[in-house]
């Protein structure tokens, strides 16, 4: 964040902000100050380090990212601080993307931009997408972004969540238990989910190879949560038509990466669900919650400490 | 069309196909055999050279594209024989390829997938699209197929038509006579016009250079309408954010070809309005507008000799 988008925030939010005493900074030596006496944090990583002894008036910490995972396990946040992630800001952005990405595996793009690279001219024809069904793995902020872009495209839209239940937009609703049963029937899989432990590794090899031949793949969500290298060993034996990622265990994904030549892999730079206005978004949203703490009122988007999200 | 394919069509109008007797057939020798007794005949590219003296019974050609250029003009095509062309089996396929074509202009994707080639992570963030401007040359089948997918994405749409009339689907319309009031203010331009006498050479490089910086473009017309050359250079100096083109003047492209390598250019092999099941569409139409020449009513989709489509 920088000093013009508080600026701007503070025009847009004046009454409020007249309240607020606000330090603004990029390094610790600030940081070690300003938390001397801050009742309010806004932080894209919260340093975990004895936070209450560094910070005795401390009351809520705002985090800019949607995912929390790094946080984890929270045995470093007193119960008496209030944390709050920047969950909502991300839908509109993440279901154009999906809808991107669902049409450029549906068109083989994956391949017709590889025989760009190597000059051929080959006609790659393929039907409307309308009709296929696609498999929406996490339905929150992110998941029914997915669920919209497959809506809007005329597909079958099954969720699956951690609960069993979902909003109506989705047609069918399983609980990530039975995500086996519904695994086959993808023509194309979405997964959203945030990294929790229950969501590690949920897409497992044996799940990948569920997976039926020429579905597509689509992780808007975090990488270990799926099996990447049984991922690639399809995409390489061409069984899939392709994927979109959008994550990576390592990012920036380092020159050497296989992933960047990996057969039909679209390699994504992690800009699948952001919008660079967020940060607009996310003070307008502190403004809002602001109002809500002086009010005595719960606090929005609160994180679950133990679900991790 | 492969004989699978009409016996296919023959058994979904049973009754029909029983008033005909067919021949198919690829080769010159087959045709001048069947044209000497030929009613009715289904081409891609019908015969032009003296087609009254080896046809003297034939009252009507059905050509299986849409676009009738490589036609024009239709001084071989004496006044009592129907032609009749495949518009309208294209709109479904092309409304989603102007999905994923607006989409992955907004989200810079020509650029991403060159850094993906060369092994660089960048950020590229990019808004959603909602609320841009798009500018729809021509508001025929294709026209409107991308009108209904600019609309889905929450865009302004401005509808060039020869006749500047154009169904509501449009929020404004201007006459080709009015092109230059609109093409500035274009966030994307989408050319589906058919090749006439009055498309060709369009979009002119005086009209390329009034395309706004960061504009991108879409032809899945045909190129003689564009000024490719024109294009080209303003995508070369990076002042578009890219272009995708589905038609070439000499398809296939060539290997050497400057196209396949020209800076933010996605190259599609003529992919784009084509479901591969096209076939049984246009053979459907064809029997449904036999049943109504059977009844002496007018056909559908006769081209208009003059205006070429």
């Amino acid at each position: 964040m920088h000093p013009a988008d508080w600026d701007a925030a503070a025009k847009r939010h004046r009454a409020l902000a007249k309240k607020l005493r606000v330090t603004i900074g990029q390094d610790n030596e600030i940081l070690d100050e300003a938390l001397k006496t801050a009742d309010f944090m806004i932080n894209s990583v919260p340093p975990k380090d004895r936070i209450r002894e560094r910070a005795p008036h401390l009351k809520w910490i705002q985090t800019t990212a949607a995912g929390v995972d790094g946080l984890m396990p929270m045995t470093w946040l007193p119960d008496d601080i209030a944390l709050t992630n920047n969950t909502g800001a991300h839908g509109a952005k993440a279901e154009e993307s999906c809808l991107m990405a669902l049409l450029m595996l549906q068109s083989r793009l994956p391949e017709v931009i590889k025989n760009q690279q190597d000059r051929v001219w080959k006609s790659v024809f393929t039907t409307p997408i309308t009709g296929k069904i696609a498999v929406v793995v996490g339905f929150g902020d992110l998941g029914q972004g997915a669920g919209r872009a497959a809506k809007k495209l005329g597909l079958e839209v099954i969720a699956v969540t951690r609960s069993g239940k979902a909003p109506r937009l989705a047609d069918r609703v399983v609980s990530s238990a039975r995500i086996d049963s519904v695994l086959p029937k993808a023509d194309f899989v979405i997964v959203t989910t945030p990294l929790t432990a229950e969501t590690r590794g949920l897409i497992n090899r044996d799940r990948i190879n569920l997976l039926k031949p020429g579905a597509g793949f689509v992780n808007i969500g975090r990488s270990p949560i799926v099996d990447y290298a049984a991922l690639r060993d399809r995409l390489e034996k061409g069984e899939l038509c392709g994927a979109v990622l959008d994550v990576f265990d390592q990012e920036p994904l380092p020159p050497d990466s296989a992933y960047w030549t990996t057969k039909n892999l679209v390699v994504l730079p992690h800009i699948s669900c952001d919008d660079p206005r967020y940060i607009d978004h996310l003070l307008d949203f502190w403004f809002l919650n602001f109002e809500r703490f002086l009010a005595g009122k719960k606090l929005k988007n609160i994180v679950d400490r133990k679900l991790g999200y």
